[in-house]
């Protein structure tokens, strides 16, 4: 590896230091905030961690020593770090399947391996998978022209959701269509790439769940809480767990989902389900699967502070094939509220204003710098009463943001 | 700042990257693992560490990207740190008063700052002040020879207590006398430093007790709850959270006299005081203080997994003159005990063994290699149950150590 140094800002893209007693290394693939929320349980389990990231200012490489620059594209870049480590998971599902078929022609392992993280890649690929598995989806159909839009708008009901398969996240490569020739542009960059795009139902929903869970290589399985998520234009902005008031038999029902759709497809390391919570005519409470994750999840962000076990030791748990922890919630009700990027650049003191405010706030910042509606940071609350704990995570994310200004 | 490559190990002296958003980078005097500890919550909290290591292997420089390496008596490593560092606090408390005064003289602000750090680095300097202020301790003199130390004996009966007034610790620098003549050599060496012994009396007590809090600049002061030390061969090998059974209005006591000796010290950042737990006669509870850490300690690792803030975090908090977190106990019981260095280097099988038995286990390991006695991690453990706590954590710690191998 090449050593990079900048001007004022001395930095080796370093091989990781192995720490003695036979503790590994696992290489992450992308330095975002997921790679960053890693840092500090492997800095307390004594797991030493290695992160291909974009830039040394990437959220993740400003806190993790070996933090090597190069793109997720790049085959060298990608094998250079796959060579120095025990294990290579990701931060994000973007990595080229030539990129992953190299890592494996190396014999480093991959988790989740690239036969399952197809399934989070290609959205068509997921539905065809999970309809086979008889799992609860929207309707949903791939459309290459104009007509097969409007032949499926027609069967399901206008609006309807489009979907690029690939390369979406945060609602983008998400689009409500009215009328099948609003999607006349996105089906002519479809058709170039070389594929479909996917059709969906527009779901009448009662709310938004999310399942998040762990398995090992070894199978072994973890299930946190089921939680409710509340999603603004497309963004996650805050999670509840557990989903209150939920229905056992429904809430077992996606838990089993989860544990099916797990197996079948053999996932590895941290995954998230995102679901729709829905009503039949008679009021029976049901779901239909809307997306999946196969990483640690914004949803699952409550667990680093609200379950003995957080999302991102269990994530390093499951990738090292170690026993998983117990994923149970600590208290009765833990809130995330996500910090979104506002108007403001210097977030300092209204941090210090929350940490004054609301002593028991847990506050997490991920080193980002501030663009309208990107995700910078998260603050958790857990407690006995709902409403309560809501509103202070609710506050205290706001205030960070500048949404609020006491 | 010069540039240090090892061979197959590249590795830049870096100045900390500072993070957007007008977040400060706090600076530590040394890399052990208390050092190391701070990394999780600075990570989170979106704080830049950066690190003064004696070693690129230490502890602490395994997780922390900005660890330059040079020794805390040498000027100009500090001041090249402290330069590029918002504000410098200590891994440990053996930093010259000269490097001290160099540092000040930058104008870069120290927490705990030289006046106060003094008392837990001289134990004579904290005998007299704790004396002073009528905070309780054991009957205690200097002594510079042998016909001195007979004297002391004589009137507070034998054995007595000798301690080297600086840079002991674990045990180190701590010795039981029998008979005067028994301290010749240390005496020797103690007049050859231009110093005196301090001689204490032996304490009967009932049990060890520590007294953890934190002090911000602005006065700020949060108390977590007294817990109960367990010492084997002078090396804390277990804390329990709170102390069982403790008498109330001796913890009122302590926490008093904790905030006696902050105030009146000027203590900043955590502190730590340790106290034998006395009965009088007439089977009264009382206490002596035993020592004083001004510094994240021992005794507050189980704030880590127990306390809504961990100690760590806190001594963040402190340092920046950030509003402090809530220190409660999370849960009725937490049991922390510490993994010591044992026969066995390759730790990974039992560590992994440890996690499968105890999902509940929360293991923290510090990247340190293994010798007999050494402090290489600990376990921590919550419930409600205390035996059941208790030995959960005990058994993780010693067979993660090879005590124990079933």
């Amino acid at each position: 590896m090449s050593l990079t140094l900048g001007p004022g800002y001395p930095r080796a893209v370093t091989t990781p230091r192995r720490a003695p007693g036979g503790f590994p290394v696992v290489g992450i693939i992308g330095g975002g905030q997921l790679a960053r929320m890693c840092a500090a349980p492997a800095a307390e389990l004594g797991i030493t961690l290695a992160v291909l990231a974009q830039s040394p200012d990437d959220s993740a490489a400003l806190v993790i020593p070996a933090s090597p620059v190069g793109e997720h594209t790049d085959e060298a870049a990608v094998l250079a770090l796959a060579e120095v480590c025990d294990v290579v998971t990701f931060d994000h599902e973007h990595v080229p399947a030539e990129v992953l078929a190299a890592v494996r022609a190396k014999g480093v392992p991959m988790h989740p391996h690239p036969e399952a993280l197809r399934f989070a890649q290609d959205k068509l690929a997921m539905r065809t998978r999970l309809t086979e598995l008889g799992i609860a989806c929207p309707r949903w159909a791939q459309a290459h022209t104009v007509a097969e839009v409007a032949r499926f708008g027609d069967e399901v009901g206008w609006p309807v959701i489009a979907k690029t398969p690939r390369g979406g996240y945060d609602g983008r490569g998400v689009r409500l269509v009215e009328r099948a020739e609003d999607l006349g542009d996105w089906l002519t960059r479809a058709r170039e790439a070389g594929e479909g795009l996917l059709l969906e139902e527009r779901v009448p929903f009662v709310r938004e769940l999310a399942v998040l869970m762990a398995r090992s290589p070894s199978g072994q399985l973890a299930t946190w809480p089921v939680v409710e998520t509340v999603q603004t234009d497309g963004i996650c902005t805050e999670v509840i767990a557990p989903a209150p008031g939920l229905d056992r038999t429904l809430a077992e029902k996606l838990l089993t989902a989860g544990a099916q759709i797990a197996a079948a497809l053999d996932v590895t390391g941290v995954f998230a389900i995102e679901a729709f919570e829905t009503r039949t005519a008679e009021g029976e409470p049901g779901f239909v699967v809307n997306e999946l994750a196969m990483r640690p999840h914004n949803s699952g962000h409550w667990s680093m502070d609200g379950a003995v076990t957080g999302q991102f030791e269990q994530h390093l748990r499951a990738v090292l094939d170690l026993p998983l922890g117990q994923p149970h919630a600590r208290e009765r009700w833990t809130v995330m509220a996500n910090v979104l990027g506002g108007d403001y650049p210097d977030l300092y003191p209204a941090y210090r204003h929350v940490m004054a405010r609301d002593p028991g706030a847990k506050i997490h910042m991920y080193g980002k710098g501030v663009r309208p509606g990107r995700k910078i940071g998260h603050v958790n609350v857990c407690g006995n009463d709902l409403a309560d704990v809501r509103d202070r995570a609710r506050h205290a994310a706001d205030y960070i943001q500048g949404v609020v200004t006491e």
